[in-house]
């Protein structure tokens, strides 16, 4: 069975303090067993035309989609759904089965 | 050091064969060994609201950033960037050192 992610675009609000969203975004990937890996990042290359204002990538995998839905519908992620969308000023999220083309052999 | 990642979010135009582009962007990658992954999917998830009508997420993923940058311009690449923004309606691109904060233990 294919693997699925969820991956969120965003941009935060000026005043937000990014760390502390990041640092409950960390707490709740790290009390779920469910959430299978988790890695983010902050555009430093792109084109500012080209990322849109966006800012940060995050993606998390699941080791299928009923995992996915299990970890969405959790009072843990509500919860920190709430905190999330008060702290962005725009957003684009994309859930899929994963395609992998090419896997490092490391 | 970080590995390096090139994430694209695109809605294609109505009138392309999106699986002529993927098999260019396949053969792309599986040319050249400086692509460390490649996973891609279309999401069959979010709501249309969150997605923003993105419908496919590309994310490649490099050993550093020099090794982006390289592929970023190869004519390989290039090549192909001008067929793919020929298909596309509207993008967004990230590309970032990844922050891994939780990795599969299989």
């Amino acid at each position: 069975m294919a693997e699925f992610k969820h991956l969120v675009l965003a941009k935060f609000k000026e005043e937000v303090a990014v760390e502390e969203v990041l640092k409950g975004m960390e707490k709740l990937v790290s009390e779920m067993d469910i959430v299978k890996s988790f890695v983010w990042g902050q555009d430093i290359e792109s084109h500012e035309m080209l990322r849109q204002d966006f800012t940060h990538a995050f993606l998390m995998t699941f080791s299928s989609k009923d995992d996915f839905t299990a970890f969405a519908s959790h009072p843990n992620h509500v919860e920190f759904s709430t905190t999330f969308s008060a702290a962005i000023e725009k957003a684009v999220l994309l859930d899929f089965p994963s395609v992998t083309v090419k896997t490092s052999s490391a």
